[in-house]
């Protein structure tokens, strides 16, 4: 009772001291609430505490009964040691519990701390027959995925989402630091970005009354990337960056697509040459992946244990070397040089295919490269005309990365005014980009930009084969759960 | 040439140092290339340094030539000083600019620093008639509107991209300081959230052959809200949060509504009671205020002094008194007992109208106000009952902010499934929420969330009349501009 009146005084506008010491005199009383993380680091250690968590393991021995509780906090459970007059048959896997009692060292290597429970109380039920996950058992990710709603209570997909907001805060971080202004470009759009993807259209659910008029007077769709948008605003604030869903209407079942997807986008002014990308995108992979490495070691390390053996080798790998640069046009040399046969042509002017990228990884030693200066009739109109001969190319980049392909795309702009104007004047979209043609009108500046698929980047580093593994709720064709 | 060769040198997988030292050599006669917000803060003094960005003014004397220019790093200016000599016709308001020259303390005492340039170089021209804004002319808001993809490069509009992006920031270092992961709650969903708001339903633009099929199998909408899928996650990290775009289908012209708008939102598992909600919307809202009145004074100032005069006392004034918390029964009494003369009736059980809402806010001193236990007739399903009699209400709460209204809702959530089950079942919705249900019927805990509305924020504490001034870019009915 009085940690509840603690807790709502702090809302009144006068205080009075006598009432504020008696408080805390029986607030002392009271067990400090801690996080299981807390706990388990040792935190409050022989003192009386609380934790609020769930069941992960009942073992009831003789005289003793041995719980593990989670709480997300960590990958890692806190062990919990009680009398067994203290259990009961609500205690089982799944459970909510509160749990009261003292930190003490454990007697075993297995964990540092344990709680010698006074008092456990189950705050919530859970029928150990209709909870579709059982103690004890490895579930396979694929089966997990029919639980949209309860896999997060896994070990597996909690680290998950554990390593993914670590590397959001990373990659966030990274751009912060480095002088990027985030923009939150917009997820409806009257661009289409010319024909990056199927679009999904958006209208309002239930029409007004006139059924023809669209609701933003405009066809409105889904964002497939905020390129565009971003170099608006790169005209102004020079270096910017945007983190948010893009969105593509493939019918596609492919272990690397999604209908939903998070990309992380950047663009800079002022850049020289696509090595001022390049260099962006190799730090962006770098400091995300040593920051996740760093802060959520346990959750990584049971992918590269339990998911993918193995995978932390590649892993190292990618984080000692370099990441290497071939042009489009070696790229190719290397195809045709290699005695592997290939489902698609590797003729000078195709594009990479799935296959090509996986080679050319495997080429350079199973690390990210990247490859430069594609055909310039493969790349879309706002991509840089390098006005090279014979082979005409653009200012084009992709990084390649081992078991994904391309990771992340990008190139410098067409900044000259009359050579990005006759471009579209060819493909007659002078007029839809005539804003956009502003843009190089009004104090044009060189500059580029690229696009990082998140989902893809949680994939290479954890090792994890399907993306449907690595967002919350996977979005695609015949499929959009919750 | 030798800077761009010491730019490409890192891709080399081997070096020598001979080159390297060649090479940093040569680099020290090349000026270092520094942002505007660095150089006035004094980096680099006395030193040959470059800098690249847009010109804000010119102004030429008879030997001399003045020129600001700003990079969007900062909002302040760099003063270039050079010879009348390199001047030129192109040198115009908007024109990108690359300037070279040395670093001096300025006589003046309007900046610390000018820039004695000896080399300008126009990169990009700026037709001063076709270019909308003009020379120290001071343009509306609603005039800057209509140019979506150019407002950013004023003064105004910067400066509120920067704030944004700050408090972008802020509001992720809270969550994270306080142990909360962050979940990307997905755009495309086939929940409706029980109606918070007509939806956006989504298909893809080009129909697939069969017409009559959704390519989800089932209706897909945006999001109207994340909690349904926080929930979810809270059920096993406990802390979670959400930070991304949300969507209405309304045909509102409303200067506080949006078609696409970002919202914060958090769950809490193990609350005890509403005060465990409203102290965290209290501490994001006072951690965000304090961030951005600390990292971009200047561009808040510009708010605070030319276009809200006046605002910042309103600001101080929400900083300096804790946010008081009043019933809703208490809020229609204060309505009752005032002389005012409302629209709309004051009945309990009424919903509060916004001109309740801004007398409720100036009744409090034109601080946040914290309106509590709303009847329960009025809230969803999923808010938790208080089961009080003879006014029945629900575990409900909404913060009023001045001159916004409603900045943020939250309630705690129906744990207990015999509860939720009969109100779902009343609804007709207990097949469509079974899902739902699972949560509770799996260790289920105590928890509630609130969501907060991230432009209304930014309106609150910058003094911006319109919502549409404080987003990149706004949709709303019948635009969907770029």
């Amino acid at each position: 009772m009085f940690q509840a009146a603690a807790k709502t005084f702090w809302v009144a506008s006068t205080t009075s001291r006598e009432i504020l010491s008696t408080i805390r005199h029986y607030c002392k009383k009271t067990p400090t609430t801690l996080r299981v993380s807390e706990a388990v680091s040792g935190a409050g250690l022989d003192t009386n505490i609380k934790v609020q968590g769930w069941v992960r393991s009942v073992r009831p021995q003789k005289t003793h009964l041995f719980l593990h509780v989670n709480d997300g906090s960590s990958l890692q459970p806190l062990q919990i040691v009680a009398s067994s007059e203290l259990n009961n048959p609500s205690l089982t896997f799944g459970c909510a519990v509160e749990v009261t009692g003292t930190l003490k060292r454990s007697p075993h290597q297995k964990q540092p701390v344990e709680l010698e429970a006074h008092q456990i109380q189950v705050v919530g039920e859970c029928d150990p027959v209709d909870f579709p996950f059982k103690i004890k058992e490895r579930h396979s990710l694929e089966y997990l995925r029919q639980f949209p709603h309860l896999r997060c209570r896994t070990n597996a997909f909690s680290s998950l989402l554990r390593v993914r907001s670590e590397a959001t805060t990373a990659i966030q971080s990274y751009f912060k630091k480095n002088g990027f202004v985030q923009i939150h470009t917009p997820v409806i759009t009257s661009n289409d970005c010319e024909g990056a993807g199927e679009l999904f259209q958006v209208e309002p659910s239930s029409p007004e009354s006139n059924e023809d008029e669209n609701f933003f007077s405009v066809p409105a769709f889904l964002t497939v990337s905020g390129q565009l948008h971003l170099e608006v605003m790169s005209g102004a604030l020079s270096k910017v960056f945007t983190f948010g869903p893009t969105f593509r209407a493939e019918n596609s079942q492919s272990r690397r697509h999604l209908a939903e997807f998070y990309m992380v986008e950047a663009e800079v002014s002022f850049t020289e040459s696509l090595e001022d990308l390049t260099k962006v995108v190799e730090d962006v992979f770098r400091s995300a992946t040593e920051h996740v490495l760093a802060h959520c070691p346990e959750d990584v390390d049971l992918f590269h244990k339990h998911v993918t053996p193995g995978h932390r080798e590649t892993v190292d790998s990618m984080m000692k070397k370099r990441f290497p640069m071939i042009s489009y046009t070696e790229a190719i040399d290397i195809l045709n040089r290699s005695s592997e046969k290939f489902a698609f042509p590797t003729n000078w002017g195709c594009d990479l295919q799935t296959e090509h990228e996986k080679y050319l990884v495997k080429h350079c030693g199973n690390i990210p490269v990247f490859v430069t200066d594609y055909p310039y009739d493969l790349k879309p109109f706002y991509a840089r005309d390098n006005q090279d001969h014979p082979e005409h190319t653009a200012a084009a980049v992709d990084l390649l990365v081992p078991g994904v392909g391309e990771l992340c795309g990008g190139s410098l702009r067409e900044e000259r005014l009359d050579l990005l104007r006759a471009r579209l004047e060819e493909a007659g979209l002078e007029e839809t980009y005539s804003w956009y043609l502003d843009l190089r009108r009004f104090g044009s500046v060189p500059h580029g930009g690229f696009g990082l698929g998140f989902e893809r980047y949680l994939q290479c580093i954890l090792g994890v084969e399907n993306i449907k593994d690595v967002i919350p709720f996977p979005r695609f064709s015949h499929s959009c759960l919750l």
